[in-house]
């Protein structure tokens, strides 16, 4: 095409000839020949003779298709007629083979056997950006990033609210399960991650800071600090499990290309814990993760999928710690009742672990959870602990987290929810609606006694709009509820209770309603709207 | 006295000299001549010759005092016979004028009027020396520090206790107060620091973090990230005042030789919060910080004094608005109805203060928590909210901290206190005794159920120490209860309650000590064991 490029206004026409091209069920014909039959084939087309070029095998593929001829490895579809339908989605131009190379336009489109699963799936692609994190981040003023510290995200007070929510859930967690939180530094000597390990592999994502006397890093995970509170004093088997938590800031050092809003980041907290036992400790430490795993997923409306992975090829540590630990493991995933997938060799050098994979409300996957052996670090550390008989034993390390990056989870549960948050979680639990501006001394009343009980109400006083409206501008901003306020209710000292989905639950004592809320909140129910 | 050194043997008779001296009378006698006379007075004294060549006035004094001639600004005592009791307390080997010098021996002592005088200051020392943070962090396993991490702290379990708990009352005192917690982030393009003024002047004490695009700061202050969340929207007269709280990780870079425990840190957090309000909002916010601090110290147990720092020389801004502002601060210090001092001056040239000192058990004084008006750094981030009119006007900013740093607010508490915690505030919150071995399983259920409360209960099951010795041993490691358990108790589902000390409060049954001790705890009561 030269220099002519291809319009967005003339894609509805490209459209419309793949789809008569389509209709004619034009067969995909394959055919293997050599490079010099196919330099023959292909001689009037200078872009398939320059993708010719980078053929090193002595035949390759071609697929003809009308009066198309094209390289390719295949496999395609029998004919044009198996498409029922499409959508040219973008065009854009490409030099071909980099810079100074040919310039071509590309054009993608995307097809469906059916109108429908076009239907379908354009429906899917309107909800994820609706459900959007960033989108909702913007819309319920949750966050936003800023130039001065790419990766790194402002919480802004709702968001927050959020984060910290998250964080209390894991700790009131913690004091149930045991785990003791701690606080460790941020800037390390490089020399702990020579000896954790970590620096072979990892210094290219680790942040230099340079002082004095030397140069420090940023940590970008914690166990090692964990290693070395183990380590300050001589330790005992009375000690054991001893289970440390930390919430510290973690960065990695991510290219400034890579960073997409809450999901790839520079900066983030993780519900990090570390667990140190003995050998005969490790299932039941392992079945009380997985526990722990469960009720914070239930909470949060996940189901999960569980995999375990064992040895892989040139593991570290003898085989017979290996068989003693892949066993117990299995044992625990017994235990846990739910069904598991073996991944056989997809364990780290250092230790077997167990893949967590959540579903979230859209059906997609993610992996926040972890919970990974570690037989190397105690070596590495030489943790050791006086075993009931006096001789010094090593223990076995547990990595684990449920959340995982808190940062991360934030964005996770933003798009399952698709920003309706729950009302324990959310951050717009409470929209207080005067009738009339001389009831809004009332309201204020109202939204202060809701604050005061750790509440989060805000407060639409504005003038120029009417009831209707503002109830109809609150659900769809997801308040969880609305709190209408009139004469009535002020005489009475009572609010009129609305939920995100309209229901009308009538009129309630303030502190009666606030009574209610705090239950519902406190018991992190995920409909306080349908049970309230 | 050429190489030969005092020895710490021959401290004792130096001591015994001196007051032998003393006893004598000698009289101070002061001489000022010029500068050739007293190279002549001086002239068998390599050491004074040297110290005569620093004297750039044209004369100077000595003072004489029996044989001892000595360069010296004065005044001195009148004779030797008004010192009572001296101690010799440390010899020392220098070099005059720095290496290279010539060498001398240096041995200090400190004197008093009485003997009694003398042992009044010892026993402030041995208080003092066993009230350091260090040595309490480290006897009740609070904290240490790391090579690999100079200047940071590493909280063990009961420490990050102590600093979480901390933090947690801020945080409720900020749901009652109004205040919205943020989270920002660590890293920061220099830019920033540009835009706020901090790089200019403090630049040395920011640590620098290579990456791409741009070389990043780690923050020393939390104040420019929470003007940029003031400036990514447009903001209205209605969201004032806006009063944002961030207990973010802050770093700054201090010489490694100066860093003392947790005094003088490079990692810490503070419960940093800035006010942007109008100016017509200053006295109110000033009159909220003010009861703010007062209701912290009194639950903390200080006192403190006020003083209010006026316009320096160079102030910047116009002299109106800080008429204005110095006026609303005085009517701010008089509603608050405690003395307080003018100190003229005393502001920073961006804004006037209040310093706060607060005087901690020992009677020393501590500066921790801050008022600070700032009419530079709204100007800077040009930031602006729409009035009521619909114009633009310029908010003012507060900084304000009531703890300050949380680190070194651990460090003024447990001296402070003494490492005698308040029931709150305390790792060492109750200690279960079993009587024998055989209760130790019931022992534990009592140790669990107050764990589960959220108690602090540790375990002495120790089967080689009486109970006298390990009641003995919990009231010195200063735990606030002790619990003991024998048949009997585990028979009525009780426990014998004692206090660290000594008082012996009965036998209780579980839930309710559980209920009594939640109580105390969350009514954060200084004397939870006077009044249980």
């Amino acid at each position: 095409m030269g220099s002519r490029t291809v319009q967005s206004t003339e894609l509805p026409a490209l459209e419309k000839a793949c789809a008569t091209f389509a209709r004619a069920r034009h067969r995909f014909e394959r055919l293997e020949a050599t490079r010099q039959q196919l330099a023959e084939l292909l001689k009037h087309n200078a872009f398939q003779l320059q993708q010719l070029q980078e053929v090193t095998s002595p035949t390759a593929t071609v697929y003809r298709c009308g009066p198309l001829l094209q390289l390719c490895h295949g496999p395609l579809l029998r004919h044009t007629g198996l498409i029922g339908a499409l959508r040219v989605l973008t065009s854009s131009a490409a030099l071909l083979g980099g810079a100074g190379g040919l310039s071509l336009q590309r054009v993608a489109a995307v097809a469906f056997p059916s109108t429908q699963d076009l239907e379908q799936w354009q429906r899917a692609q309107d909800e994820a950006a609706q459900r959007d994190h960033r989108r909702i981040g913007k819309d319920q003023e949750l966050f936003f990033f800023h130039k001065f510290s790419p990766g790194s995200c402002f919480f802004l007070p709702r968001g927050a609210h959020v984060y910290n929510t998250l964080v209390e859930f894991i700790r009131s967690e913690y004091r149930a399960r045991g785990f003791s939180e701690v606080v460790t530094p941020n800037l390390f000597s490089p020399r702990l991650w020579e000896l954790s390990g970590h620096w072979q592999h990892y210094s290219p994502h680790i942040f230099s800071v340079p002082a004095t006397p030397e140069t420090l890093s940023l940590k970008p995970m914690n166990c090692p600090a964990h290693c070395l509170m183990f380590a300050h004093r001589p330790r005992s088997w009375r000690e054991l499990p001893l289970r440390l938590a930390d919430f510290g800031v973690l960065h990695r050092n991510e290219p400034p290309g890579t960073l997409t809003g809450l999901t790839r980041v520079r900066r983030f907290q993780q519900d990090d814990a570390h667990i140190f036992c003995t050998l005969e400790q490790l299932e039941s430490e392992i079945d009380s993760s997985l526990d722990f795993i469960r009720t914070v997923y239930a909470v949060l409306g996940f189901s999960f999928r569980l995999a375990l992975a064992t040895r892989p090829e040139g593991f570290l540590g003898d085989p017979e710690t290996w068989d003693r630990a892949e066993q117990q493991l299995e044992q625990s995933l017994q235990n846990f009742g739910q069904p598991w997938e073996l991944s056989p060799g997809d364990g780290a050098f250092y230790g077997p672990k167990i893949d967590i994979r959540i579903r979230d409300a859209l059906g997609r996957h993610h992996q926040c959870g972890t919970i990974q052996l570690d037989f190397q670090m105690p070596e590495r550390f030489q943790l050791e602990y006086a075993s009931p008989s006096g001789s010094p034993a090593r223990p076995v390390l547990i990595h684990r987290a449920v959340l995982g990056s808190v940062e991360r989870m934030v964005a996770v549960l933003a798009e399952s929810y698709g920003g309706r948050w729950p009302l324990w979680l959310s951050p717009l639990q409470a929209m207080v609606i005067p009738q009339t501006p001389e009831v809004e001394d009332y309201a204020r009343e109202v939204q202060a006694v809701l604050r005061r009980g750790g509440l989060l109400a805000d407060l639409d006083g504005d003038p120029g709009t009417t009831l209707a409206r503002k109830i109809r501008r609150a659900q769809l901003t997801h308040y969880n509820f609305q709190l209408v306020v009139g004469r009535r209710e002020r005489e009475h000292g009572t609010v009129s209770v609305r939920t995100r989905e309209n229901r009308q639950l009538g009129e309630l004592e303030l502190p009666r309603l606030l009574q209610r809320l705090q239950e519902l909140r406190d018991g992190r129910v995920p409909d306080a709207e349908q049970r309230f």
